[in-house]
């Protein structure tokens, strides 16, 4: 039969990077389009030890149903670690947890936009959570990266003129895909700005406990004195992706409609991961884990930025991110990246064109992304080097 | 400051029976209101050895990323399932697994529905799933049901007075929270109207499994020649719900379009939990581990019905069900059953109002649910004593 699909969903493309990486599962294709966790980085023994814990003395309640805001402990566990560790949260606000990062997008957007309003995000940005936008029927409103984070005058300029804008979505830590962070006085201006023209702040920080240089800047969660800023974190990149669990930091105020939309999406996140990440938490130094993790990733990192002067030199364009997992490479002027990432698929590395984080579906992009903490060492080298041939 | 809500978020009341569920969690509440296995249904040493081995063998593919239409291996098997044991799918249709069944109805919904539009459901009905249709801003048309299933004359007059009707939702088997069970004939007639109707079916079957009584009869999907039926399987009522594992068995055209909706809600459903389902379907007989669920369950319902005739006689009107989890209750005439929970609740006993599952929100109930698997037998004896004594 004929399928008639929502008018939402038939603007959508399936995600341009997970499509790829389905593309390279089967063959020999270097992984720089991914952006997965090394899998060095997974505590697996601990893991295991845990989840036998919890089946063997508590099993019922890994395996009943939990209710819709999260497994109590964990949601408790976490309001102190951010208030203590971060400086965020407190007696206004609430912890909600989600099946992953994504969900937190996807809830914000659920309870506080209509179809035909606008969202502000930084142009580029993560694709999974443009998708989200737009599969509510959102417009995008674009600002243009810099080095430190959005465009100031070209976001008020962006307040000033648009019409039902609902909130500015934001990854203020080594942004996915500039690698970009956003300076405190960024931070401060955009907070102050979201409260003159009264419009909510979705934060989205996946990477930020992945830093390796420099000094860590406040999260703008942690300036809201109104209530304003709806944090996520994710659990994806510290601990394991695979079992989908991140949170919600939203003022209190919002979470009796924030669990509805939890309850209608999936009921609540499964009990079992969130108890694995509990435990992980309470049994273990997070911050000698996190450490830990930032040793891995740093070594990665400056793997493929020698290899990047090694092979490549000037003939691309990149700043060095002070963490996450991304370095955003720029092509000489008068290349299509479109046709550069074709190529490098075609010679066996995958990664992703810019144009795929755009605002503007029609965008033209200049520069492509690749990604350090999925390769090996190995495809690493192989990699960047096959990159330099091509250029 | 003061918070605008979505349009669609804001007509919707937090679910009436998890709101019970955690005002009965702290206190000695007997839970009629619940729809939880019973914790002696869990094959608790079973999953505890499957996730042991996953963790100790697999440990990678469990923490790490998956894909979005869900665990591959769970996906043929599930599939292969359905076709032996059920005649439904094949070559033509596809596996998504999702997180709980409820995400089934979520995403189904926001791949084929606009705003405005209307779906048809049985009234009463699953207020998980009711709210699912309200969150996306559509149209409840509600057919009354009858003791073998939806009122067919009703069904047939609202096809045809409706506009933008997008799909007939229905529960066949042992319906939540009627336990009224669609008959053959019905069911058929049901998949003659949507297609003389061109409509879709969202076809939800929770507790197909738990038949104690009477000859099953075959799913509409398994009657579906042109891809019009969607049918939502679970595990939630057969291994565990706080696994958070379903599934949806698709026309694999309108695969692309429920993956990408997939990748915006949560990415993925964890792994680790697909896993575990995969494992314990292959290694052991699930049809023994049906066969014992029934057991256990046939013998809580006949509890329940036995003390319902010792305390209660003929003061309540009730069908027997052949299967599910559920027994709805009549009150007699002139009765409030709004009046008549809020007493039971007083009085210990947490039960449903039937207006909670109503297709029209102002609708007035004269019956209330009760579930039989979730209380202890001591709580079913208990608990339906004091309803004897209340009325």
């Amino acid at each position: 039969m004929q399928y008639q699909f929502s008018d939402n969903i038939s603007t959508l493309k399936p995600s341009a990077i997970r499509e790829m990486l389905k593309y390279a599962a089967g063959k020999n294709v270097i992984p720089f389009s991914a952006g997965n966790p090394s899998p060095e980085a997974f505590p697996i023994e601990k893991i295991a030890e845990i989840a036998a814990d919890i089946l063997k003395n508590n099993p019922i309640a890994a395996l009943q149903y939990g209710i819709s805001e999260g497994y109590a402990p964990l949601r408790e566990l976490l309001k102190r670690y951010l208030q203590e560790e971060k400086g965020m949260g407190g007696e206004t606000d609430e912890i909600l947890i989600v099946t992953g990062a994504q969900q937190g997008m996807e809830l914000v957007t659920k309870v506080f936009c209509n179809a035909g309003d606008t969202v502000i995000c930084e142009d580029p940005s993560f694709i999974g959570s443009l998708n989200a936008f737009r599969s509510h029927g959102l417009h995008l409103a674009g600002v243009p990266m810099q080095a430190d984070g959005m465009d100031m005058e070209a976001l008020e300029a962006t307040l000033q003129n648009g019409t039902r804008i609902r909130f500015i979505y934001t990854i203020p830590n080594f942004q996915n895909p500039s690698g970009a962070t956003m300076s405190l006085e960024k931070r401060k201006n955009l907070y102050a700005l979201a409260k003159q023209y009264d419009v909510l702040i979705l934060e989205d920080d996946p990477y930020g406990d992945l830093r390796y240089f420099g000094e860590s800047i406040p999260c703008i969660k942690s300036m809201d004195t109104d209530g304003r800023v709806f944090y996520v974190g994710s659990f994806s990149k510290t601990l394991s992706p695979g079992l989908r669990v991140g949170y919600l930091l939203a003022p209190a105020d919002t979470l009796a409609q924030l669990t509805v939309a939890k309850q209608v999406v999936d009921v609540h996140t499964p009990v079992l991961t969130q108890m694995i990440v509990y435990e992980f938490m309470t049994r273990y130094d997070f911050s000698a884990h996190l450490e830990t993790l930032r040793g891995i990733y740093k070594r990665k990192l400056s793997l493929m930025l020698d290899n990047l002067e090694r092979h490549v030199g000037d003939r691309l364009q990149y700043v060095v991110p002070q963490g996450g997992l991304f370095v955003y490479c720029k092509l000489p002027a008068g290349k299509s990246t479109q046709d550069f990432c074709q190529l490098c698929l075609q010679n066996g590395v995958a990664v992703v064109p810019g144009a795929t984080f755009s605002a503007n579906p029609g965008a033209v992009s200049t520069y492509f992304r690749i990604n350090f903490s999925t390769p090996t060492d190995e495809q690493l080298a192989q990699g960047v080097a096959i990159l330099g041939k091509l250029l």
